[in-house]
């Protein structure tokens, strides 16, 4: 069989499977410092919640807020302490099997819909289970024999855990939404809305050209993020802010739900089956709309950024305005250009934001406010490989069927979000922050 | 309305509308040639085949091949017809919406599944519309004042017609494959089977460089195979011919299906949603593998092509090989080095067949035998647009959620294959001729 | 084991299992002129019907005519030829399978829903099929050492196939409501509609008592119509004849399908989830009800029953009519009570005709015309046991979770119905003819 | 319109809509004393669950315990205080909607599915909601001008309660044996297995004749359980005992689920299609059968009843065994002649325990230890009205499709159970305790 094989591989003249780099070669304090700012930071945002909150579980997509607590944990303990710290006994032993997602080279993952039905443990053994960890790992970060490989995989945990922050608060808004009640996950009184006017839509012209693209190997990134490489692309424009809610108002207003020509086939399809009329969190109330926000519902401001809206209806939109959505690389590309800051999950505010004009017309709310959909289905670039070892399972299984947002939410931390990241979603998602950046061919 | 929307829309910066330059002014004499050779090849492809065979659907994503007819002469009734030929009266009202696919703006279409419903119209009767159809178009295309558009709608029609004989095959063979007794498509007696033996499986390397893909405008092309534009490659290595079954073998008896280490996420619950095992059709009889043929079940050939995998089939079995699928793009510049041959439609086998050696290591059976999956998933090129009018619907319905095929198969017809041809597929597609091209990366 | 369960069965208490005394011992001449007369009547049910029309499915409860055909034939070489005609040969190994619909101790039978697929074997096929097994039963039911065993089955077949003629017509004609050409099943012109007016529509009245019901054991009957046993029933009154049209258009008119409640837990769901608003075969033209018959579609008569209701329908328009269904054995006795007579398949009518007023108040449309929904749901009587040998499957197996229908309807052969036949249809079905009768309790 | 409707019902013939006798004029002070009591058994039930375990639905047919707290309170604040208690003020109008569950005339009620995501209110909201109920009733029960209507609707209440008492301890059990850890709902130490063999199976003899059945009108019972009315019924024999684990296992080491020729049509379906292959609750462990209880996990005792399996598991069994179910009838017979003891909730066992022999081979386990299944389906008594008012609802609903249960388990409450007691599930369930009583013809 052996032979057969090396026969049709091409593993031979493939470079050998070196060990790959490891970027910048952070300092174990540097980490330490990351690690306890991301913890306290998830302790933050579950602070407001009571343990029945955390048990929830609103849809096939969505996870209950002590299992994120619990897994990101899991993550910790299952690639980074029992490989790496000597003498390390985990936690419990079944809570490997119930706080695994989907890595199958950690033993059969629970389904996903059960997640729901984990009374036990309880929030008190799970934080107990979250500070026996943090122990754990801050001795290992400290301890004399650390390896870079551990050092490598804590970083990854971190920012792992600063994924599941951005899905848990995305999970929690949709748990309170489908509850009559209509509970706040923040506060209990709506903070003000901003009064600004949204600059003008204009477009920002780029070159055709030749440009580098991905992750550079001495960052820290995913590996789907990477490897660097060239792409060319033809001249395109670049709206200056996101699609704001009042004009996503006039495309439902000139019946853009119900015109076929506007949408996808699958699209169209989706669109009937649910019944979709208006983005997630709209709500009619007589001739108003309202929306639902984490600190309750309240009237929609027709300047802020449109957001919750699936990539069908983006696209759609797009095809509507005369324009389309970007390619990865064009965002990417413009994306490059401009400062990375914006309206972000330490920011507390949850919610998209009214844009300020940039100077000299430079594209503004590129990183932060709403993911922006982009035209670009997720796929591996050139000459890409999982990472070695059991965490490759991480990003290479999702690349079939999704699309690729980009620039980050209200919802993710300021220190997870980069240039080059790309985020993958299925075309219906809706409950996550994602809205729309318009684009089109330049001239 | 249109004041808010022309705000946020880059239509002023656009290009006019222009009309699209007609690929290379075929002539009118050109295309009646064309169209009379291509309504002989599917009355061919028909003739062995009874009323109730042509009724038969096996499955969400075929036709009865009597629909196949109907509504590929609906194509030209519906948008060459109507529209152009001065006094045209439909053939019945109802056939309209009845052979109707998915065009939403040609009326509403009736559900896929009801198609086999349809025993009337009957046989007969479609042949009669046929015909009617065949000699109003006939007649449009002799006469006087014959305009360009509807020449060009007529060509559209011709290649649309030509899809459609692809999937009869498909689709019968399936047909036949779900019936206890089954029945053979061609012939009573099988083909013999060819006794040649695979040439030794080898990369064949490409450099790194700024290719230009895409179909050239002025000739003949669906929409989404255009615009011709650059994209920058890595190197890149190409395997010299198609996987054979019995490297896929070597892939089953090693476990492949049950080790989800090779598998994308989707695709490995695929896998256990339907009890994959190998591919479609093939059958474990004792010891022997079998597999079902348009003339009937034979004994499995290891030197043949693999074929009728799912992509998600290709992909494991490429991980499983140490390779990877190549990119769209990977496929096109190294299919343009090779001459458009292969073993096609015409050749009347509707099964791959065992490479012969090319010259120098040039890979052969880039056309025809098998589709061949790439890692690219569908999208719109850049400057892509989709082409004016109603059959504007023609391609970019689909351009999400779905993967990437090139090279036609044994079930192509010879003139509808290019090399900037692209086929979209959902990722666990089987039951069309799709088949397995490996690549690696450049050293 | 086999001690054990001596131990907990009462096998050794019970009757020994004889052979159970045959109705009234028929002659072979009777039961071959009966069977001569039945394969008679499916030809002419199938007569109007092309090669393709006897395809069709239309759905997960309806069968393709050619299939009813090959099954009704099926059973007579099952269970009939191949265990007592001596050295029979069956037609074909594999139209076991294929034409065996649920029996599952004669083998797996095949999909249902695939039942559609079978092009092969054709109708020409099917048909030398049926020649040869009727010309293998007619030697059989001629021959000398034709067994008491055999004649049993024989007659029992025949009543199978008379059950499949019923089933036929219903089938075929829900095939032609889904065709969008909507053909005619029978003639092409509608026979005249008949311009008598409902009689008033009164209650009859019963007295309380201890009666018999259930087939008499010297009668021929499927196994749960017997044994005959007494039952205790409280004075009732039972309408006079079924409920119309009209008085069903007063239900609609007064939002029956819009108020909770009249309807069933179960049926509610079912209304919100068809979106029913009238009987299947109802559509409004306007402001002019239509309905669909074997002849075509045509002008709602008040005056005729109402039909192709579902148990949901029937008990719903009860509530609301301040009455209820009756029990089944309610209307047994009522139906003992009256001459079998209506209008049944043999006139040709395949659909329910207005009543005529009965001599003194007598109920009258209690034979065919449309099933009655009654308020029993499928059980075995006391002291069912299913018939012995593999024919046993025949009845018990559907005794759950389905209501009992009396009467027969215009599909309905009228040597196959009799007053102790009981019918069981899911409560959601609606395709067979199946109407109202009223009852309530006595005073 | 009613002038038409009014010439179809049969009202005017009717007996007058008198109110009904209330059963035995029940004083507030009895009435008092169990509310209370109930109450506390209620409280008693919850007490070991934390507000977390309070949260979790298993599937689609239970529910949360606190979602069980909230409806039984909602039931008396909706049905007898708002109409009754003169200026009773809901505690939380949206509560009306949220506790709902399946009444449709008092407003829509929520999703079934969604109970589990109601992490508001908390389980301290619900408690004080309770509270607050229960200082209005008692109120309401001791306040001079109390009318009997809203006494009967209190009684209703109570019984009511209990029946959710019940789903309680079947939905809570099943919630922690989906829960990999496994938890035990009461105590952390298992009980003592009583060391009885169980006595011997035997049938026990009764006559035919025409027999009473049906709750006397003056005795509290649920509008379903009459009227009181006569049944004539066959010799039968009535097994003296519950079939046993060690008889059950008999049946499967027969292959007993891997048989049809045992199972009725639809639950052969099911069997396949969940892939039963023991009672629910049962695993296996090495040659070991283990049983999940209330206490947690232990070794399966062979003398104990078997539990936990659904209608057609009983059936099936019975079928293998050379018996049948009895009847309702000739359940309610047999339950009639011997004391209304038995293993109940109050005992607090939550587990059905081997039975001890009755006197003179008198029927024992007849109350109490596990549900019986019957062969009846679900239908109303000759004379059948729903209860007057939205209460209504009841039970008349649910008269379709389902089969009925007799005798009470381990999981009812003691003043709950009675002879003509009837309870309704589907054929398929199996999270209730429901075991088997062997039934045949007598000789």
């Amino acid at each position: 069989m052996a032979s057969l094989k090396s026969i049709i591989t091409f593993q031979s003249a493939s470079p050998s499977q070196e060990e790959r780099v490891t970027a910048e070669q952070k300092t174990s304090e540097t980490i330490l410092g990351h690690y306890r700012a991301v913890r306290r930071q998830t302790d933050l945002l579950a602070a407001p919640l009571s343990a029945e909150d955390q048990m929830v579980q609103s849809g096939p997509h969505t996870s209950p807020v002590k299992w994120h607590l619990g897994h990101a944990t899991w993550f910790f303990e299952t690639f980074v302490l029992t490989p790496h710290l000597n003498g390390y006994r985990p936690f419990h032993p079944l809570f490997r099997t119930i706080f695994n997602s989907y890595f199958n080279s950690a033993g059969a993952p629970p389904d996903e819909a059960m997640r729901s039905t984990l009374s036990r443990p309880s929030l008190d053994q799970v934080r107990m289970y979250c500070r026996y960890v943090d122990d754990s790992l801050q001795n290992l970060l400290q301890s004399a024999n650390l390896s870079q490989e551990a050092l490598r995989l804590a970083e990854l945990g971190i920012h792992h855990e600063q994924q599941h922050q951005e899905l848990l608060v995305a999970d929690i808004k949709h748990s309170f939404w489908i509850n009559p009640l209509r509970p706040a996950y923040q506060g209990s009184s709506l903070p003000p809305i901003n009064q600004l006017t949204a600059p003008p839509q204009k477009p920002h012209a780029y070159l055709e050209g030749l440009y580098e693209v991905g992750s550079p190997e001495n960052e820290f990134h995913f590996d789907h993020e990477g490897p660097r490489h060239k792409v060319h692309l033809k001249s395109w424009r670049f709206a200056v802010r996101l699609v704001t809610c009042g004009e996503y108002m006039a495309f439902i207003e000139d019946r853009g739900y119900e015109r076929p020509e506007f949408w996808m086939s699958d699209g169209w399809k989706v669109v009937q089956q649910h019944g979709w009329k208006a983005p997630l969190y709209w709500e009619k109330s007589g001739q108003e709309w309202k929306v639902f926000t984490c600190f309750g519902a309240r009237k929609l401001n027709e300047h802020e950024p449109v957001c919750h809206v699936s990539y069908y209806e983006a696209d759609a939109f797009a095809r509507w305005a005369g324009a389309r959505l970007p390619t990865e690389f064009e965002w990417e590309v413009a994306a490059a250009q401009v400062k990375s800051e914006g309206n972000l999950l330490e920011d507390g505010i949850f919610h998209p934001m009214t844009a300020r004009a940039g100077e000299g017309d430079v594209p503004v709310q590129v990183y932060g406010d709403a993911w922006e959909w982009t035209a670009s289905s997720s796929a591996g670039y050139p000459g890409y490989r999982p990472a070695p070892g059991v965490a490759g399972e991480y990003m290479a299984k999702f690349m079939s069927g999704q699309m690729v947002l980009r620039g980050g939410s209200c919802a993710t931390p300021r220190s997870h979000i980069r240039t080059a990241y790309r985020r993958f979603l299925q075309p219906e998602a809706r409950w996550q922050f994602s809205g729309i950046r318009l684009a089109d061919d330049g001239v």
